[in-house]
């Protein structure tokens, strides 16, 4: 008895998900800010403090009252009275009254009263007391003032953002020397196939090997999950309800590899039904490669039942199971940022169907080109030859050739 | 008295770079599979294998000789003898001859004779012994072949390539376990500045937090280092000649933060001609934010010595330190792939300099436009609001407002 995938669209499933996952984000916890590189924000980080904390020179030079200034030039030098140096790091305590200069280094500390810093390249010093101004500076030249790069209050992180170097350097100004951050979610992936063995094993005839565990584990760990790799279950119902009942129980997210097709080895489904009491929320995704695709839930914890097929599971991955895992982490949606290319050659498709083509990105005269990897659809081969994805959406019935389209890179340096 | 910078241009600092790292290529080391993502291959990785290992069905259905079914259609089934069936996982030994046919599941191993499979969803099947195929299969259809995939000899991973989720998914389908990888480059940071303290500290009036160490630090890790952070050493000679000589004995790059000026506390170009031997390569570079860059060699052992100010020193990381990481790593060198966007205002450069803007990217009506973030150039508060960085390169003196440029990502998800 041949069951049938009764397909959703992806834009269907996607909203199933959310529908799901919103409310289950991961809990939170503080890192120090040299373990935060690429952690999500569990919260707002906003500064105590004002940054600079005290207004400061840009340049090495004189600072003065800029309107003092005003007016000079190459031919009428300002003539300024030297009262004193500001010594790197230090406070001072020196009072600026109109026409006096203080000796300041790049980053020293603004003595009260001067509101901008001639540079040393400006001016002549005819004696230890004296200074000829050359060049005129507006109040606020080459001056940070105090609060002006970041004032107190001012957001650092917003909750839900990924964490980059230059957040660490915003963080490391404003002394926030621990980070609240989402837990790392846990996932399980369990592999299922009769001819399913481990890659340390040699493949006797009629064999393959686990590639999915290995390939789908370096994708979550890419997407700041820990993995746990279940191993290999044989293609029987109680195994994997063994297995599956075992896995939800210590982890945020199940992937299945294998099994999520309409065969009588496609236990998968029939399992979650099982122990999620019947909440299968689709079987079926009308996307190529990936249309048997399941995602239920079994009480709190998501399964994703991923094709055995490393293309498709790799695929699905990325449009289906990625988006899941950033609703976990309450990751804030970023676009994706894609490059634009020039389709090499026409793509058929089929309305109503997602599909998502692996290329090459090929530069020619100033411009890429998004040359399809040729090859039947389901070799691994293709996948890792390829640069990026290009997806053609349901509403239409391919591209065609010199078509412009949106590469979505899977080698990112 | 004042030194002044002999800037040279970023394309001479590039080939200077490329010419002493070239010869200086880290250590290979052997990693196991699951801990070689993100990793720079050191050698060309061939399969020994044929994938798959033998020929398969990528259907549920039966296997038969392609030839046999030609003329097959709705109206004109094709009867074949059923003449055993394969067990997923197990090697068959059936020999097919013209008119069997035998069932096959999907990755199921083709028995002898047979090339092709013919879809369950294209049989009717009158009784145990009978099929009547609906629909003709050509040789080679719903099968892929012994090595079709990948055949023996076939490069896995070429040598320099940083190795991605999907090449992990080929090395675990051809068993190889472990991988040949560059070691990664250790790295020591030593921040300078009488002005500098801690992050952990409170600055007290004159002082400034080590946002560098931090900020550096996580791109260093980022792009594939291991990271000492030496501390902060004070603006004297003799303390920065100690550290420098320390460091250059345990690690494959130094970067030295602030001091790289001309100014009387400047003190890395000397400390590195005391131990280089006067093996300053470069002090200056026509770039913006970022002219005060150093670059020489102690021994073996490059030396960059960096803006103290935050921005240029992430800029400089970006576009100077960060490519001769890759040198080191004998990194593959790739396109850096840009997102273009519209410029939303006009910004003047200078001639013979190359200028690093800081843009948002803002997309209005299916275009990207790239928005300079305001603020004094300096500021951190810039760098973090910033989706990416816009070049002028030294032969534009500015670029128009709405002209189309390209934006180097610091936020990829």
């Amino acid at each position: 008895m041949m069951e049938y995938f009764n397909c959703i669209s992806l834009k269907e499933a996607e909203r199933l998900i959310l529908n799901e996952l919103a409310g289950l984000i991961v809990g939170s916890e503080q890192v120090s800010l040299v373990d935060s590189l690429g952690r999500i924000a569990a919260g707002d980080v906003v500064s105590k403090e004002d940054l600079p904390p005290f207004s400061r020179s840009t340049v090495d030079g004189f600072a003065v009252r800029g309107m003092d200034s005003f007016g000079a030039g190459e031919g009428v030098p300002a003539l300024f009275d030297i009262v004193g140096e500001v010594v790197m790091g230090e406070q001072t305590f020196i009072q600026l009254k109109p026409g006096q200069a203080v000796t300041i280094p790049t980053g020293g500390m603004l003595p009260i009263g001067a509101d901008a810093v001639v540079m040393i390249e400006h001016v002549e010093r005819p004696d230890k007391d004296n200074l000829l101004v050359l060049k005129a500076v507006a109040p606020g030249e080459n001056v940070v003032l105090k609060g002006e790069d970041i004032s107190i209050g001012r957001q650092l992180l917003s909750q839900g953002r990924k964490i980059f170097p230059q957040d660490i350097g915003a963080l490391a100004a404003c002394g926030c020397v621990v980070v609240p951050v989402r837990q790392k979610p846990e996932v399980v992936i369990i592999s299922t196939g009769d001819e399913v063995v481990d890659i340390e094993c040699t493949p006797v005839s009629g064999q393959i090997r686990d590639i999915n565990s290995y390939a789908l584990a370096a994708m979550l760990e890419d997407n700041g999950c820990i993995v746990r790799r279940y191993g290999i279950v044989k293609d029987q119902y109680e195994e994997l309800l063994a297995a599956l009942s075992q896995a939800v129980l210590c982890c945020n997210m199940v992937i299945v590899s294998g099994g999520s097709s309409v065969g009588v080895r496609d236990h998968t489904v029939r399992v979650i039904k099982e122990l999620g009491k019947s909440n299968v929320l689709f079987h079926g995704v009308a996307v190529k490669p990936g249309k048997p695709t399941i995602f239920g839930m079994v009480g709190k914890v998501p399964v994703f039942g991923l094709p055995g097929h490393p293309v498709a599971a790799m695929t699905v991955f990325g449009q289906i199971v990625k988006p899941a895992i950033q609703i976990l982490l309450g990751q804030a949606i970023r676009d994706i940022y894609t490059i634009p290319a020039r389709l090499s050659r026409s793509m058929a498709s089929v309305p109503g169907r997602d599909d998502f083509i692996r290329v090459q990105l090929i530069k020619k005269s100033n411009e890429y080109w998004a040359e399809p990897v040729l090859g039947k659809s389901g070799l691994i081969s293709t996948m890792s030859a390829a640069d990026g994805i290009v997806h053609i959406p349901a509403d239409k019935g391919g591209l065609y050739s010199e078509e412009m389209v949106q590469v979505e890179l899977i080698t990112k340096q």
